[in-house]
């Protein structure tokens, strides 16, 4: 199993029982691969506050998804220590936010990772920056999978 | 108007239109007033992610929520500028999570408010810090509701 | 020993050794209490950057440092994880700058501080949030100080 | 003036001034270009806190610093609003710190610079984000200089 093809997996085990970020968001996988994911949210009626415009905590819950697939895709259970966003613009009905995720560091435990939320302008909405922290176990069990 | 009435009638005009807080994440407010509000929300499985604990974003939008009601309560609008969190505790199915939310200073323009969710046995599940920008406009008009 | 003997002599124990706080910017311990510090540095021209104001990396700091006391002040040796600061007005030479650091959370390993700088006129100059980890160890040896 | 030399004119015009950091921390500029700089720090015992390592205080001075000389790089003076750093490795007396600054995003008034602290063997010792403002100003006269 190649690091690509162990990120991929990664992502399919995660998001089939993502409820929380695929029913109730609506958020989808683009792609994923080692300590990169990318993932797509069409701002719809559900996500508006009362300003009419995307709720910033679901652009902040795009960015956290996003940030769950990039840290996990090494196949070692992580988990987000703290998380810091910065709202650039805001999104409305019938945008498509689109957040890439990268991986900036992991040495040893604790890992940095930076996602970028633009629009369909490819104006960046949010910036997020996670820490995670590397726990025992695995997404998936490696050895069947090998 | 008092500021303790202007808070509450803040609150009950934002909570009005708030699709993405009521209605997709079943928050409900406890309490407003002058730079401080108490949100509440019961944890469903609408809310959980893969690891069966409630989504990160979600406990973000309950204190990001609380957040925009605390610093709207003036009834001058402002804005999210920049927020961070901290968590401390996952939490569960079944569980309830109270959102305390306090202005610390408001100089000029700038805010920063505090965030607290708390689970039912008072144990500290993350902790919130926003900064809010005043812009323009109130959130209902002062001199209809004088 | 109480815990607020104990606090005030990891207060003197660091203090004694801090060459960077004490020597290089300047800084003077207020008080030491258990999850609390105060700690005070006037701006000198030696603070100052090309805007002919405090170094923003010298606020923190004294916020840094006075986070190092609060979350010391039990004898267990903690140190920094991650901290964020907003900077909300500027520091002059001549100004004396206090910053009151409280405990907000301890759970297990990891707490929360906040920190507030504030000059004599009682502004609000930056707040500071520090995320600290407990680690092996103690300030000083406690069997020796019982 | 290109934009390249300009921004080698603001870190001129800059570090001339900037006591904090270059009497007082003995920062060294390496290299200036348009929204980008790279800094450079030795850690010496004035730099030293009680546990024998670089305060953290000046690891985000140096990155401060570089963040400064990052986002006024385009001659429109810019101020810090709010920082975050992670900090990952302890730096010693001896080791030579590089903080390497990047601008993220630039949008109308409102930048995001992230700011990588290495040490002399390329371990990431910190990484900090920077949020800035354009505020009206230039760093030298561009008239005078054009």
């Amino acid at each position: 199993m190649t690091p690509q093809e162990r990120a991929i997996r990664v992502g399919e085990v995660m998001f089939a029982v993502d409820i929380a970020a695929r029913e109730t968001m609506g958020i989808q996988i683009v792609s994923v691969a080692p300590g990169h994911a990318v993932l797509r949210m069409a701002v719809k009626p559900l996500h508006l506050n009362g300003h009419q415009i995307c709720h910033g905590g679901f652009i902040f819950t795009l960015a956290d998804t996003t940030f769950a697939y990039a840290c996990n895709s090494h196949n070692k259970n992580a988990v987000a220590a703290g998380c810091s966003i910065e709202f650039l613009k805001p999104a409305h009905a019938g945008d498509v936010l689109t957040c890439e995720g990268v991986e900036q560091t992991l040495q040893g435990r604790y890992g940095i990772y930076d996602m970028k939320v633009s629009n369909q302008k490819a104006e960046v909405v949010a910036m997020f920056r996670g820490k995670s922290a590397v726990i025992p176990g695995t997404v998936f069990p490696e050895e069947e999978s090998a």
